[in-house]
């Protein structure tokens, strides 16, 4: 496991002022070009979930689609859009989260986890944790039980863990 | 593969009035919320691809993402995500397409696509086919062979057919 988690940290492009002047922006396009590199990615964030009995995995827009949906494939379990405001076409709950200036909310289908299904909460990074957190509040809101957290790029400076239940394994594939 | 289209048809949800009064929405998140009809989607979208050589799979943001990615890694390609204008932190090439009034902008990533790669477009669904053949421009752009589209369903009365190249492969597994 050693060996693919430096595979993939080589492979991260850092994109400097991206999105704003002084933020160094990871890239993981070049993982989800290669396919190699995309299933070890996958193999990585679900290795402590193997035998969790994972029947929905959660995954955030937009980045958390594309390896929340394989996630969920490789652990057969069933995929759960969470998605911005009014993106959702069927009846929604929703959470609020803080952003450094303001809120912002993103949205579940109110049938899309049912009480006994184990959830797996998944995006590309964790950045404040604030998405991740909210994401969460949706999933137990629901009913379901949350088995953890999977995330490819924990940004450590930013201690978006403190925002997570600590009770629960939150899994980060590489740490910048 | 007639079963595995009853049964993903039986599954999508007609949402009325979304995203606007008098369009029935087509919300395929039943389908992706069960891993059977999750995989049997992805079976159903990849089946006249399988033997192509397909290197890259392209995905329109965002509900392209989630079977987009299934798909490449289904076929052993990798996953290259199509984003709106902005958002991808890299260098890109951009294609525009006409909206109902105005234009709107997507993107790649300038090095996404290399010229000996064999492309498959894919997006949940074909509408007006205008960010599909953007999509295809992109692909093409970047000096890639597009060898066809992968669509879940297709909104046949919208005839985005039409705005594709007839060459090539135009396959989708569900016609509403």
């Amino acid at each position: 496991m050693d060996q693919i988690v430096r595979d993939l940290e080589r492979a991260v492009r850092n994109v400097p002022d991206f999105p704003t002047p002084g933020i160094q922006f990871k890239d993981i396009t070049p993982i989800l070009a290669d396919p190699n590199l995309l299933n070890r990615a996958v193999e990585a964030l679900a290795h402590p979930f193997e035998q969790a009995g994972i029947t929905k995995v959660v995954g955030i827009e937009a980045r958390g689609f594309i390896l929340g949906a394989m996630l969920a494939h490789h652990l057969g379990a069933g995929f759960v859009p969470v998605r911005k405001k009014g993106k959702l076409p069927y009846e929604t709950v929703s959470s609020e989260y803080e952003l450094e200036y303001g809120v912002d909310v993103i949205e579940m289908h109110v049938d899309a986890i049912a009480p006994n299904d184990r959830v797996l909460i998944h995006d590309d990074v964790i950045a404040t944790g604030g998405t991740a957190a909210a994401g969460y509040d949706l999933a137990r809101h629901a009913g379901g039980e949350v088995v953890g957290f999977a995330f490819l790029i924990e940004l450590t400076f930013l201690e978006g863990r403190a925002k997570l239940d600590d009770s629960l394994m939150i899994h980060t594939v590489m740490q910048v």
